[in-house]
């Protein structure tokens, strides 16, 4: 150890700071080494050190500056990027039918039959086996899905747009709870709601988001987060916000599309009884979010993650469109009467989109009333939020919790600050069968593994060729 | 100081309970005197010790077993017992013309107008002052306003019933934010806004109830408690689960009464805009559940706690409809720019109903969104919360308050509690201007006096006949 004239326990960043203003300092050794050594060759190398840190607030503040309303809901095929007929979208990173779980393959086979490129489920698979149906990551075509993810031509979208940036993402409407394709059932009762959120469900709802010129989902998602919402596992306030302000359009749509009144009644329930109807939307707003906040050159923001069921993966804002994986986690929860963690699939869903935007786990202290649902206290979820400012360069400016003095959530996922003190996100989540056709079997939270954001930054640092 | 053998620092009740069992006793004084001598006289006499505990004990067994719905909206005159043509209802306990304060004269003329009982605000106070029109309090009618509470025949009212008892209580529906009635304001938008309400949004919403069957009020005020309402101030939640239950048959009576769409969206928009329109709905629903508690002989619960904007009274169980009353409190409260505290009216409202039933100020830890609104932290709500369980006999069952845990709100003011610590209760509340015809200037917390608790105890005490 050389001399020094002061002495630094804490962050690098500081210490980095002192080196580069010529004030020579000691680091006192006070957790594991950092997981990859690539941090310490960036700091070292004064200009791409700096690019990173602009990088980095530029990504911030493109992240902070988004504001998204849903504008309409269409038919995915009509205005999906690249979701032509024979393509299937899905869930986290690229996979092929041979490496799909047992949920996401069930999935897969029930959207198949949903669009009649097949007669019978088992049809289906051997179509998808065979390689007869295309298979694509969800974010890859502006898009994402809770759990397995699948978005099919036929299917209809939510259409929403960040209008600081006038980008746009897609999400499929909420099934509900019960037996859902999203959970990998696929029997002809799930086929048959499909088929009703299309007929029935989707003009209604996109006549009405249209007469209301549309919804403004921040807002509520804020709002949600006064409410006990953490807008990935509870989305109880959100969903009651959106159908409160769209009542009367809604009623208005019925009355002008000569809808029938019971199906008007039928959709009227089924917004009434699925508090998770906004997932899906909030998670849409979060991926519109994210996305002008990919590609910029040098930054170490994390702008994605997503399971599918096999593999975990993640985006790097500097590394662009490029998927950084590994095997998906298992899951920490509470199981549904007569399963356990034995039935669990591994980690799965799009869904993690709401941590990567600084809510979901990142939020947990907002909502106690879920800490049960996630096996923990009120204090256990206070502790995870607080974890998360450990890897995220901000607070947000618009997501506050209450509990915590009106503090920012966490965001804005910084690999190099998972790397320097190897603590990952912790993500909310639901738990899939590990077998297709079976379903939701329990809830819970879980830990994603490091691996994906040392290759990413490692990546990148690579690409910057340091000087040193 | 006698010589003794065990030295008690805390609750009397310990020491009585010592003293009844023969153990000598020796108490430590560590808190003020208690505000009445009643109180020890009491504690002497077993036999009129264990009648209070016994009808305490069955009041509060009463109040946690209450359960509500709204199953109805009707003119109020067609359902209210007493209330006739000529006769208006009014907040807090009696009061005159000659003694009622600015915002309250200013609602009871303009309810004068907007009956048809006068032509001109000048000629409805001429009457009033006349004595032409008879006041009485809501509370003696079933019924309960918030602010100035003025019901009159013509407006329509919900009808709220608890299930268990077979009681009902009555509410207005509530006429939303800017210049209203229960404020003081009068002039003619304020009387086109009742006539509205009675004309276009009561057959809607009543149509909507009964095809509903009712709503579970109790259901939804729990759900609200783990969404940042305290249901006095904040009603979002509780308002936003309420529209979205009842939005289908809101829309199915359009349907069926034929209703102008436009009229149909203005009081879609009208639910959309206002979130305090739940107050009203859980007022009644306090009022329905504390009524079967009132009339015990020998407890000391308090049933009712209103302000009439001149005084402040309460109603204790063993002393039946009785009013106990003391000049009504000012407030502590945030003003809306350009007033002052020297424009506020003292304390008004029957709303009081929601602390006497563990909501309101008693469950201000519930809403830290709340908090700056009513002058202070998130700690001082959960302060507020924790000192109201030294004033009361039990933990609700049904309201839990999250942040805490899930521990239940505290329930039932015992008057002995309030005298023995000198502790009294803590309302949020609206401020009126004092003058008739202004309106809302702003919003807080206020402590009532002790009067009414100790002169309430003292009476019921005297009807005790204590041996001693």
């Amino acid at each position: 150890m050389k001399s020094s004239s002061v002495v630094v326990v804490g962050p690098e960043e500081f210490e980095a700071s002192l080196q580069r203003q010529g004030v020579e300092s000691a680091r006192v050794d006070w957790r594991p080494p950092a997981a990859s050594e690539a941090l310490l060759a960036l700091e070292q190398d004064v200009d791409s050190y700096r690019l990173v840190q602009a990088a980095n607030t530029r990504a911030i503040e493109t992240i902070l500056a988004g504001r998204c309303r849903v504008i309409d809901v269409q038919r995915a095929g009509d205005v999906v990027p690249g979701l032509d007929r024979g393509t299937l979208l899905h869930a986290g990173p690229p996979i092929d039918w041979e490496h799909a779980s047992g949920p996401l393959r069930g999935a897969l086979a029930g959207a198949t039959v949903y669009e009649s490129w097949a007669a019978t489920i088992g049809d289906a698979e051997l179509k998808l086996a065979r390689g007869d149906i295309s298979l694509s990551p969800c974010h890859e075509h502006d898009a994402v899905g809770p759990m397995a993810g699948v978005i099919s031509p036929s299917m209809p979208v939510f259409l929403v747009e960040n209008l600081t940036f006038g980008t746009r993402a897609y999400s499929t409407m909420n099934e509900g709870l019960g037996r859902v394709l999203r959970y990998g059932a696929n029997d002809p009762s799930v086929i048959d709601r499909l088929k009703w959120l299309a007929a029935v469900v989707a003009p209604l709802m996109g006549a009405a988001i249209r007469r209301a010129d549309g919804v403004d989902l921040t807002g509520i998602m804020a709002q949600a987060l006064n409410m006990g919402d953490e807008l990935h596992n509870r989305n109880t306030a959100a969903t009651s916000l959106f159908v409160r302000q769209l009542a009367g359009d809604l009623c208005k749509a019925v009355a002008s599309l000569d809808t029938d009144i019971d199906d008007a009644m039928a959709v009227f329930h089924f917004l009434a009884a699925t508090d998770v109807f906004f997932l899906n939307l909030g998670m849409a707003a979060c991926k519109a979010v994210l996305d002008p906040a990919t590609g910029i050159a040098g930054s170490t923001v994390v702008t994605a993650m997503a399971r599918n069921g096999t593999e975990f993966g993640i985006w790097l804002s500097g590394t662009g469109r490029e998927w950084h994986t590994a095997p998906a986690p298992g899951i920490d929860g509470l199981f549904f009467p007569g399963y356990g963690p034995e039935d669990a699939n591994p980690d799965l869903g799009d869904s993690a989109i709401t941590e990567t935007a600084g809510l979901g786990g990142f939020a947990l202290a907002a909502a106690p009333g879920i800490v049960d649902f996630v096996g923990g206290t009120v204090g256990a979820g206070v502790a995870v939020t607080e974890e998360m400012y450990e890897i995220t360069l901000a607070e947000h400016t618009r997501f506050r919790i209450p509990s915590m003095g009106g503090r920012g959530t966490p965001v804005g996922i910084d690999a190099r600050m998972v790397c320097r003190t190897r603590l990952t996100p912790v993500l909310d989540t639901g738990i899939a069968h590990r077998q297709a056709g079976i379903g939701q079997i329990g809830a819970g939270t879980v830990r994603v593994p490091i691996g994906p954001f040392v290759a990413g930054f490692e990546k990148l640092v690579a690409g910057l060729a340091l000087s040193s």
